[in-house]
């Protein structure tokens, strides 16, 4: 027996799912399925640091955590036995043993999201839990001139969705991508508008926010340039509507 | 105000559906829901007839079917109004005006339906109601050395679901593909195959029973060319065993 640091890169359908991050009693997250469930099946409590919190019906394809364990096994068979106690809706895709000290929120240096919008005149069925249906002609290129302006280092207080946020809200968001992509069902195209976001760390809700604020701006209802107003105002009244939540996937974590 | 014959062309996710055909009281059916709806929306009472029935959680891309209605409006108009008032998990993806002596089932020339397993190590948590997950070595030379045994005219009764089946059982398949894809969902890759069978009909629960016995092909538990013998002894025991229903979908019909 050994204590090892094991690192997992999991993805989770987050539609059931309180978010990730553990809570009280009644605990329906994915932290807290992970915990009981490694806890149970290494007969010894064990915590699980995420990368980072995502919000409830947020889904993942490359979320990052960490947690210590004592155990003979090496992480290929780990990731076996965590794979065969999870639920459906949660698979490891990958397991390592890392340095002790190593840590998945801490060392994080950037993460990627995506939010895939359905823009077609047709509702998807497959997949419609990971895209928003909105059927729309968006004005695209407003809505690059747009992300443009939010790209970079800001305080983003304007686009965070905790009212009593402490901490700096400022952040850097490396790049903010919007792309027209087009994927097909049998004989049916869908066409699809995917924003990615790229950056050292993002607020609560924040990646949520820009989205409905990029959708405010694609629509006509904003000019581009308001971003740089909203950014200085620190006031998050003064931002978009907050994007629902199942259009959204954490894409991966760069350490 | 006159009297149309609508063809329409649908997807749905058959997971919480107890397959197409009506059934009686508790009506939990894509047809059932399909009428109730339109004959409400037409206030007339509206019968529509599909391509075929597809079993409880099989899943279409390209469903047909027709339904003749009393009604100004044009297609146009009509798929509109179905999809706003259709569950999230049914879409009407084409509709046109048809001779009035059109029905998607007696017309239809040809149906294509398609099997997916998941052959990787890692389960999949993304489209993992379309797919059976199935880490297996399977030998596809073999499956598709099968699959050619099976192809052609020939009389399917060790194939049908139905033991009470009366008509004849004769159909002909005229290809069935065995292919390799891989499917990749953030920096993960799946591997799948795919059994792609077209032919001019199919018996109850037929493309199940051929892809469970060519599953059982691929495992080395029969060899190919046994399908011959199982195919002349006309008996549902000589066939293998019935693949779950999640991993199928009709994918095209063609009149």
């Amino acid at each position: 027996m050994s204590n090892k640091n094991i690192c997992v890169t999991l993805q989770y359908d987050g539609s059931r799912y309180d978010g990730w991050q553990r809570q009280g009693n009644t605990d329906n997250t994915v932290q807290g399925r992970l915990e009981a469930m490694l806890s149970k099946l290494f007969s010894q409590e064990i915590e699980v640091n995420g990368s980072g919190r995502t919000d409830a019906g947020v889904h993942a394809e490359g979320q990052v955590a960490n947690f210590h364990v004592d155990t003979p096994y090496g992480p290929g068979k780990i990731m076996e036995l965590m794979n065969q106690y999870l639920p459906k809706d949660i698979a490891v895709t990958d397991a390592k043993i890392v340095d002790a000290r190593f840590h998945a929120r801490l060392n994080a240096k950037s993460k990627t999201y995506r939010y895939r919008l359905s823009t077609g005149f047709v509702r998807p069925v497959f997949g419609r839990q990971q895209v928003l249906w909105c059927p729309e002609d968006l004005d695209l290129e407003r809505m690059r001139e747009a992300a443009e302006l939010l790209t970079g280092e800001h305080d983003f207080t304007s686009f965070c969705g905790n009212k009593h946020m402490k901490k700096s809200c400022v952040r850097t968001v490396t790049s903010i991508t919007v792309e027209e992509v087009t994927t097909s069902v049998g004989d049916t195209e869908y066409p699809e508008v995917w924003i990615t976001f790229t950056g050292n760390g993002f607020l609560q809700n924040m990646v949520r926010i820009m989205v409905g604020t990029l959708l405010e701006v694609g629509r006509g209802e904003r000019t581009p340039s308001d971003m740089t107003a909203i950014l200085e105002a620190k006031d998050r009244e003064r931002a978009g509507a907050m994007a629902p939540a199942h259009g959204l996937t954490l894409r991966k974590v760069e350490y």
